[in-house]
């Protein structure tokens, strides 16, 4: 297992060489570098015996020649600009290694391997691209997106030698026992508890939203403090309030990351302050109920200092459950392969989250050291990587105890 | 009086157009505008039977004709960008219409007016270039700032066909009564309190510093609250704290009115947040006592927060008191146009802080409707600066009382 831990991590750093910026690791959906890590897996997953092709919407899908029932793993090899080389990337070294695990025991299991195109929603903005096509959920309009560059979703695909009238072909056509996918957890959680996985209960549900502060820019020495409307001073006392409410309510995460301040000059008073919110929590209606207490204390403090306020739903998010079943398998592995279990949610957004509208989904978490992730610093420790290959082995056994 | 009010007015809407950008109001130092301004006018105060000439400074100086003890007047022609029309225009158009008042009055005093090239501090990053070679406080150094174009201050004031090696000679060199300047308010206070005109006590200390505090960015979603060192929630609670401190202090401005994010990302908890600070108040002592303990609350609250904290002091200005007889006499002059008094510290820099250090000083403030200043909609009314004339008239008789 060691050598297949010290493996997968290998192949991570080979990869993260294929990038589109030299020096630092940025593969956004279907540009040039994605070529390379295509022609990369396609021969491992040749080596396997697989069956390969990449779809109408640029997953690279390994099909297991095993006869049995199919279990799919895998997950993204697209990047956030300046990206670490696991995020993703991981998931899917680890799958080839549980696919040759799962033929080396001569299970019977399919084990399908699958490459996201695109999970990050960096290029067009949207993410999850790749397993919207594969679970079926892709919305056609999303093709009229356009990037940076002007060019279309639909046209960076055919730039791609794909044809984008394919996708719905692209969705899973048969049933399977689900679908599994190993990621880092991105968060300190783990490294705080010095556990090396955990099963992942749920995926948070999220609400995005912009509050603006409008108030009147002025002269900062010849404005008395009683006579003043400063929207900065404002939107302080809001960030204070939603980081107080955040922790007071068991299992929220909230936070205010992004400030754009009108004029923002050290003399002048701010007349606009506009603010982001980011709410997430396993349970929708405590994310709702604690989002909506936000935007009212934003309303009472914005009336009181004579501001107007404007606040702007980006996004409103459901939570995701993973599938009980898969779960307490996987829990069940983490307990043969004696580490101690810890369930928790996602904080953040999965392919796992999107394939489980369409089949049993289940989430493996590995460590983050320093809970450091979308950042060149990020890593992975060898013996959490073989710890997790350990529990796929029982996993992959207990889903084969089942069929057979 | 009446008419001299309106004068003065079209005046400055005259000069208005002299911009270096059509359609707004910009008019930097030693910019092409100014030669038509000083062309106007010199010819308005050859009129007056003033000689004339422009110091090595670019200070266009009318020098009275009469015999008598000198009175200096007046205020500076530079501009913020898109500015309004008066700030510092009015102050010379109606030091040319006091000037002509002692005149037809015969007065004894020889008024001369001076149109300060600079004091905005737009250019060279640097204010009261003016008034400073008038003051006699010019620092050679400052010939080497350099403006956006590359230019140093010495290649600027050469391509205007002055000496920057004859600045000291811009020096006053003789005795005279006083420096008064008649000037905008630039804030809500006079209109606050429905009156025309006030004295100015002293111009306010300031105190401009800059809080980094450093914590660690990280994912929005998967970090939780009590795993945070998030730097914008702690800038947050500074702002707050800032805003509450000048509140229960009489007489403090404080403003932070520039914020720096990074990432500055709605969903990545901010790393480094920087954050300005203006303090200003007529006392210096309660200046710096206030600022010492905005720094300590700064201190304390990254200590709590786990986030690094690092001060950088832009500038410590003392407070500046204008004269006491002078001022004296401009309330006694207020009494007797009618008019209501008003002492009030001034808490934006004028030229009259710097002339102050060379000679007796004294400011009249005009009530800016709105409190809108270094913007297009900066105003005056009519009917103050009439009231600013009949309180100018009655001062330059109890001057001119003191003298005989």
């Amino acid at each position: 297992m060691k050598e297949r831990a010290l493996r997968a991590i290998a192949e991570c750093r080979h990869i993260a060489a294929m990038t589109e910026e030299p020096g630092r690791i940025t593969r956004r959906f279907l540009t040039p570098p994605t070529r390379e890590v295509h022609a990369h897996l396609r021969a491992r997953m040749q080596a396997l015996g697989m069956t390969v092709h990449v779809d109408a919407a640029g997953n690279l899908r390994g099909r297991s020649a095993v006869a049995g029932r199919r279990l799919l793993l895998g997950s993204h090899i697209d990047t956030v600009p300046d990206a670490g080389a696991f995020d993703g990337v991981l998931g899917v070294t680890l799958a080839l290694e549980c696919a040759d695990l799962a033929r080396e025991m001569s299970l019977p299991l399919a084990v399908d391997v699958i490459a996201f195109s695109e999970e990050e929603g960096v290029r067009f903005g949207v993410p999850f691209l790749g397993s919207r096509a594969v679970a079926g959920r892709f919305d056609p309009a999303l093709l009229a997106l356009k990037d940076d560059a002007g060019h279309t979703l639909a046209q960076a695909i055919r730039a791609y030698g794909l044809d984008p009238d394919q996708i719905p072909a692209a969705a899973l056509d048969e049933e399977a026992l689900g679908f599994l996918e190993i990621h880092i957890e991105q968060g300190p959680v783990l490294e705080a508890e010095n556990l090396s996985v955990a099963t992942v209960t749920g995926i948070v549900g999220q609400t995005r939203l912009t509050i603006e502060f409008a108030g009147q820019a002025n002269h900062a020495g010849t404005t008395p403090m009683h006579l003043r409307r400063d929207a900065l001073a404002g939107a302080a006392e809001w960030i204070a309030s939603v980081e107080k409410q955040a922790k007071r309510t068991e299992g929220l995460v909230a936070t205010v990351g992004k400030i754009e301040v009108s004029p923002n000059a050290g003399n002048v008073i701010a007349g606009a302050a506009r603010v982001s919110l980011d709410a997430r929590h396993l349970h929708d209606s405590v994310r709702l109920g604690a989002v909506a207490e936000m935007i009212e204390a934003a309303t009472t403090l914005a009336e009181r200092r004579g501001l107007a306020m404007q606040c702007t739903h980006q996004l409103d998010q459901p939570a995701v459950s993973m599938d009980e079943k898969l779960t307490a398998y996987l829990a069940d592995a983490i307990e043969m392969a004696g580490l101690q279990q810890k369930p928790m949610p996602s904080g953040a957004g999965h392919d796992a989250m999107v394939m489980a509208a369409r089949l049993p989904t289940a989430m493996l978490f590995l460590r983050s050291p320093g809970g450091i992730s979308h950042h060149p610093a990020e890593s992975v420790r060898e013996a959490d990587v073989e710890a997790s290959l350990h529990v796929m082995r029982h996993f992959l056994q207990r889903l084969s105890a089942e069929i057979r």
